[in-house]
């Protein structure tokens, strides 16, 4: 694409020096973040383009991946914090085929929180566990003092075993590949938001926090090696996945705006709160690229499943561009789809 | 043993159900937080007798740990967060005879966090684990406003091999069984509670903090199956650790007072302070029950790396008693040992 004006040297500046101390943008998934984890990640002799990693290689492969949870409040409509942290893990590892084995469990506690909640939380850790099939091998509690933390915090790993054949990575993608959806975006944090803020949106809203492992067997069962990228888009958003999966595998990505499919309540919300869905983090949806000749028979086997009964293909990976995300809009004009830069959304996971 | 006087019996109530809420306590290794985790973990469908878990059986077999560190201040004689986070993890793992082979490290940072500090933490974590020849392989950063967390929080989760014949387990002291230590006690508690309140002993006081894989590896070579039982004495200390296991094995346990290794420093600063050296956690040391027949070889072998130099038989495991740990003491009297109740030193680790 070849146009006087680019967009992306016009984005804000990034308040990156600004004392160099750590801002809440550090972690909203969009590209302050991806600037830290530049700083940090070398220090640790390891990359940063995927969510989770090989452990063990051969037969099987071993998947690992970590999360930390610290999502406020800590029950929401579609779930809560614990069940929202096994999903979360499942779906890092699922992301990498892996089928999710064993998950551990750290709580940091504050002190007077009431025993009660812990019991809640813990019980809705087990369920959602029992509902993806994983167990709960290994565990911690440390307890700080008042005011130390903002009542419980959490920690999920999760190990797995990567399904045969499947491989796909952030640098798989290929011009030509279809780019599928799974679903609606912006749910899961729309919903939060409005509950925190108590906006009114939240009696019509849900999270759409749920494991998405079978999803992706089906997936690679229909797609084979055809299913080259997937990502779920959390923090940042559909936006900021896309433009990090466009970086790692050098390509453009070109999406129809038409496609996307954006709840009418989330559009309402959005619009009212000035925020874009793109941008909105999401818990249980999945963005794949797809060699073509393959993205007919992965599209519907995913429309066979609930949590990709709302499967669309969006869009297409391009060779122009490389590194950018680009939308046709409704009418007509295109539009670069930026990172998320700075912070949206503070504690939405 | 048989006596009138029941000390066990007689040891303060525990405020367990004061306004059910979380204290201090349930996060301090001793008997309040098995209380907690005998409340949590049947929920879980667990039970919480190791602080690691065999994940994969057969060969080779995977084990898994994970552990969240809350400790302040961040920076201490002989050690940091991140150092502290690696050899812990990799202790767990060792304790169950695995060789660590990956890290997963998930930071909670309150904003504003100096980014300088994170590099260091990131550095330090990056040279302990090379030190310990294991990978951080995947990670995780989210971000808290100011006040929602004191710094830095850090959860490192570990993946191991289990060595070839090795099982070690809590269940599986014999009467009979050596009770070996591998170092002095205290040094870890006593450095950072000194270096956190200036009490002026943390110029001569560093913390224990260090891998114990090695002396792991060499223990086993030397004992075989003999070596029944291994666990590192953090929380808790070196009582706790040793009721946990007399308690899982249904076994009881005999110390001598003169053979604990106790440095003076350590003994002073809990002089002082009115803490029992045998409460205070440590970072880098080991306690074993080991086939009696194997004990001279195991112990030899300890002594012969700088982590095992100052190994002991501190006691044994006896048929009388179960569940209770017993100490001869200096002037030949018997004192039960009791588990830590309630928080003696928050925030340790």
């Amino acid at each position: 694409m070849s146009t006087a004006y680019d967009p992306i040297a016009a984005t804000c500046p990034v308040p990156h020096a600004e004392g160099e101390r750590v801002l809440l943008g550090h972690g909203s998934g969009g590209q302050l973040m991806a600037e830290l984890l530049a700083d940090l990640t070398p220090r640790l002799g390891a990359r940063a383009t995927e969510d989770a990693a090989v452990v063990v290689t051969g037969a099987p492969e071993v998947v690992m991946s970590t999360d930390g949870f610290v999502v406020t409040p800590r029950f929401f409509p579609g779930g809560d914090i614990g069940s929202l942290a096994v999903h979360g893990t499942v779906n890092d590892l699922a992301m990498m085929g892996a089928v999710p084995v064993a998950l551990s469990l750290a709580y940091i506690v504050e002190e007077g929180l009431p025993l009660e909640e812990l019991r809640r939380v813990t019980t809705s850790v087990a369920e959602a566990a029992r509902g993806c099939d994983v167990r709960v091998v290994t565990g911690d509690t440390k307890v700080v003092g008042r005011g130390a933390a903002d009542g419980l915090y959490l920690t999920t790993t999760g190990i797995g075993i990567r399904l045969p054949g499947a491989a796909p990575a952030a640098a798989n993608g290929r011009p030509g590949d279809a780019v599928l959806l799974s679903g609606p975006i912006g749910l899961h944090g729309v919903t939060i938001l409005s509950t925190r803020e108590g906006l009114g949106f939240e009696s019509e809203l849900t999270s759409d926090s749920r494991p998405l492992h079978r999803l992706v067997a089906a997936m690679i069962t229909a797609g084979r090696c055809g299913v080259h990228v997937m990502r779920d888009p959390t923090r940042g958003g559909l936006a900021s996945a896309l433009n990090e999966l466009a970086a790692a595998s050098e390509v453009g990505v070109e999406l129809e705006e038409s496609a996307v499919p954006v709840p009418a309540q989330v559009a309402a919300a959005c619009d009212l709160l000035g925020l874009d869905p793109l941008h909105v983090a999401n818990e249980g949806c999945l963005v794949a690229f797809v060699d073509p000749a393959r993205a007919g028979e992965v599209l519907a086997a995913m429309r066979e499943l609930p949590e990709g009964a709302g499967a669309e293909r969006i869009g297409t990976v391009v060779p122009d561009h490389p590194g950018r995300v680009v939308m046709r809009t409704l009418v007509g004009s295109r539009r670069v789809v930026d990172m998320l830069v700075g912070e949206q959304l503070p504690r939405i996971c």
